[in-house]
């Protein structure tokens, strides 16, 4: 983390994931962090862990980020706003747009208000789920809106640049069409496959692998969050899944006449199309950390190996940022997967050859 | 891996990531495998790791097991049946049904072939990353048909288990359809939802998170494969996704008219429908080492506390089958998961306790 841009006291309100991540990493970057939220024993677990400190009478925060559930943020940033009369608000719910009507018609002092959106999430919630580096080289959504002020716009903007973040400015509407597309639709889809399980058999569902369990991983969120945010952002939705319902009918038209010309084109042309789209996404398919490089060492696999490699790795000075063991039992070596920051890879890889460990790749 | 069941050579012909899996677990078991590949190059790297022999002219295996694409399955089964007169031979392809129908065709003695199909993978191919604990605890399937031997069945069956998987009697026909349901169908719905991002803006899928990325992983499979494999159980996968448009249709009518009376519900209930489709998936959800019990130590985020665990850990006298490492730079603590086999885990815990370690949960 580099010298901070914000000062002065920031205020969170809500210590799940995303509210404990943000103080922890504000914290560590030397500022006053206080963090609020409903349930006391949320705070204490915030706390403890080095996310900020317990709100006093006086606090005069900078900044106030309103971490809760997209239905209850309208009103918890309406407060805020309130309660807290020259601070910059801004809030990190998954839809933008209803939110902001909803502060309009509220009558709030919406010129101190800048809606934001990081685009970053664990499958755990959670305060203990928090990370200081959850949002490092994530976009970082900066909804702004005809009436908010540059300086709020520019407070927001410091705030994602203080997580290590991406600020990317997006209107709030254009916001909802990208993530109808990135996010709501996935979950929906997600949903609608993982509901053809229920009638089936167990012994059939007993054959599952791990690409039933990619895909219908989301399936398992939270459905009064998901109705939310689909309502919130129905049109939207709506009109990428119609695209998608006439692609499937086409797949399903192919399939029930696969020995007809052109069928089997059709189904390598959705596959195809497939790969085409998950290139489109950017950085290493599926990697979550990808501002750092990995080094990859063979070791025998024998007690003592790996404290042995980190022992030296301590000794060469290289500060490692996350490790990962493939360890098989059969094998004559294991997989020692090191992430470091790319300035040392190189340096990291010299010197462990130079210590007779083998690297991988 | 207790006592060995299989007896004599086991042959495996294809060197990717089953063939190798295979010969990594046989070979530690302490049999004589031979491991055979189109590609040089694949088999020399298959036996530095530790996965088995070079052929020789007077091999004669007791078991066979072919472990290359499903279009060649057929004709490389009947090839070996004809050259090895007396061996079991085996496939691990991802179809049933077709592969025993070309075999019936083809005039080759099918008496000694059974079918079988790990339920196994991983997102990497190829003979490094095989692991000999692969198949543990996964399940197997053997697709017996009416003119396999009983002594071909049971020698499958044997390799199975002494692979640590669970095998299942499942007919070649069964089997097909309801891999349409938990792989064939989950494949051609991630491409399409891929698909959906080919004509978006760059900026828009620059917002991509997680979800995305997961329900979208196997989209990025080989068209030329799984043309094979949907082709090959078309009838099963048309069935599975004509249920599924259906629903789409509901809910796209449902966002579309999002105020009507009973819109939020069919939204609601999709995802409701989402939920308990996914609990039916069994073991930890997404969990790839099911047998091993996790231990989670809070260590301060500082040099040597891994690589003093580690030596501490090997003090104790415990073996770590596998070991991740949850590092947060704005934490003060960092979390260590430990994947030990569960007869360890409460001795770990104890000891661990014992000299001043932090066990989280």
């Amino acid at each position: 983390m580099n010298q901070v841009r914000l000062t002065g006291t920031v205020r969170i309100v809500g210590a799940g994931l995303i509210g404990t991540s943000i103080g922890l990493a504000l914290t560590k970057a030397g500022l006053d962090v206080v963090i609020e939220d409903a349930s006391p024993a949320n705070v204490r677990l915030a706390i403890d862990y080095g996310a900020g400190r317990q709100p006093k009478s006086d606090d005069s925060p900078s900044v106030i980020v309103v971490c809760v559930p997209p239905d209850v943020t309208a009103s918890v940033v309406s407060s805020e706003l309130a309660r807290f009369e020259t601070s910059i608000v801004t809030d990190v719910a998954s839809i933008k747009g209803q939110v902001l009507e909803e502060l309009n018609q509220s009558g709030a002092d919406v010129s101190r208000y800048v809606g934001s959106h990081p685009m970053a999430g664990r499958e755990r919630g959670g305060a203990l789920s928090g990370r200081a580096d959850l949002f490092y080289s994530r976009p970082w959504v900066i909804s702004a809106h005809s009436n908010s002020k540059s300086a709020a716009v520019a407070a927001v903007e410091m705030l994602a640049l203080d997580l290590g973040a991406t600020p990317i400015r997006v209107d709030p509407f254009e916001h909802d069409r990208a993530v109808a597309l990135v996010s709501h639709v996935p979950q929906i889809v997600s949903s609608l496959l993982a509901a053809r399980l229920i009638d089936a058999d167990a012994s059939d569902v007993s054959l599952a692998g791990q690409g039933l369990r990619d895909t219908t991983r989301i399936a398992a969120s939270d459905p009064k969050l998901w109705i939310q945010i689909l309502g919130a952002n129905s049109n939207e939705v709506a009109k990428v899944l119609a695209a998608l319902s006439k692609d499937l009918t086409q797949v399903i038209a192919a399939l029930e006449n696969v020995d007809a010309t052109g069928s089997l084109a059709t189904i390598g042309d959705a596959l195809s199309r497939g790969n085409r789209g998950v290139e489109q996404i950017p950085g290493k398919h599926g990697s979550r950390n990808k501002h750092y490089e990995q080094v990859i060492v063979m070791i025998d696999d024998q007690p003592g190996q790996l404290a042995k490699l980190l022992t030296e790795i301590g000794e060469i000075g290289i500060n490692l940022e996350d490790l990962s063991l493939e360890h098989s039992p059969g094998a004559q070596i294991g997989l020692v997967e090191l992430s470091v920051l790319p300035n040392v890879q190189a340096t990291l890889i010299d010197a462990l050859t130079q210590r007779g460990w083998r690297i991988a790749g």
